[in-house]
């Protein structure tokens, strides 16, 4: 992946491209390593903070919020089983990734009936 | 898996072999759920939280204790990241299974530096 | 947990509980290893053998076997998104597990559009 | 998150950006989907190919590259057990997404000990 001149040692990705970037690691991050968690409006609460708590570990993440919508784990619930698995559609999520002078902020949100992960902005200085 | 008198569709387990069979199930589901989520001293008291709340979603899961150890934690933490992934080596965990008129309790401990799951009792009827 | 006459020290599973305890480690840990896995019909077979030899590689796992439902799966497919994640309802999955003397038989499969996860026979000895 | 203006709605991330962001999001996916599987010499070629092939599936992704490291997989067994669990420390990873007229060229590799995930290139037009 470098060729002779060694340009690929030399690249440096601008502060928003890295900050994109690290703002994507933490969404995937978050989705697959709690997507499948057994869940139910009783223990929603527990999950959320455990989810924020976890990925702001992670460098560059100044906040998670996740909201799992009750309603909806409700719908998702039923033979009596008393609970279900989280999936995106069970849940929203924000973001602020901080890198360098830029910051990032991202969403997961229904479109079309489909959890997708969105920036929603992205901003230098101190704007 | 049936032969000719359709010996296979009579089988059913006795109840502590099913309740072992859910307690095993639990643990399993535990520890691949959970492992590699992002830990820290600092989190490590939600992420206990949410996973024994989520597990005892579970059928016939009546409790499960997770203690993070902080001081594992702590030594697996360097380089100043903050934060390690968890694994067994980092948590002790206990779970109590009710299966018909069967318990059994669990517990993850280590043995010869390694986690083992390892079934600590099963008991019947009122004892 | 353990008393003054040290009790619980002395506890010994029977062979067949151990081995329903270790069939059920197995099914948890395939489980929640890999749901959530982005699946499409054309990368279902390199899923299902990957599930498999993982699972393998755990003690006393003597057969794992994964089917990937390709139908389910593009019924579970639409926006053009080309994939959906995997859950228990879009496999079937078969175990084998050996302890000691004893053999386990486990299967999931969908009972009320629910998957179960279930002991399909439990035999000691040679038969 | 939106302000008086509405000036949040009408924010559109840069092609390169948005690029970066679902890089981002391939590798946090790919990590926290398939950390902790169980895996072995023998079975590190399936889990490769599973892998690619997963995250394969994700828009935008339009080539993954797993290497698990077979020396370095037999170094973290021990004790028998034949098998150990994947970490960041026993792959090597890279990945090419494109979005609009951006490639973006990434890959996961050890830094002081660390797995690191890092921007390789980001280009933009036919270059």
């Amino acid at each position: 992946m470098t060729d002779a001149d060694g340009a690929d040692e030399a690249f440096t990705p601008t502060d928003p491209q890295q900050a994109c970037f690290e703002a994507g690691i933490k969404f995937g991050s978050l989705y697959h390593q709690f997507a499948g968690t057994p869940v139910s409006p009783a223990s929603a609460r527990s999950l959320e903070r455990a989810m924020s708590e976890a990925i702001e570990n992670q460098p560059h993440c100044e906040a998670v919020r996740v909201d799992v919508l009750d309603e909806r784990v409700r719908d998702a619930i039923d033979h009596g089983a008393g609970y279900t698995e989280l999936t995106g559609s069970l849940m929203e999520v924000e973001m602020r990734i901080g890198y360098g002078d830029v910051a990032v902020e991202t969403r997961m949100e229904m479109e079309d009936g489909y959890p997708l992960m969105k920036l929603v902005s992205v901003s230098e200085g101190d704007s």
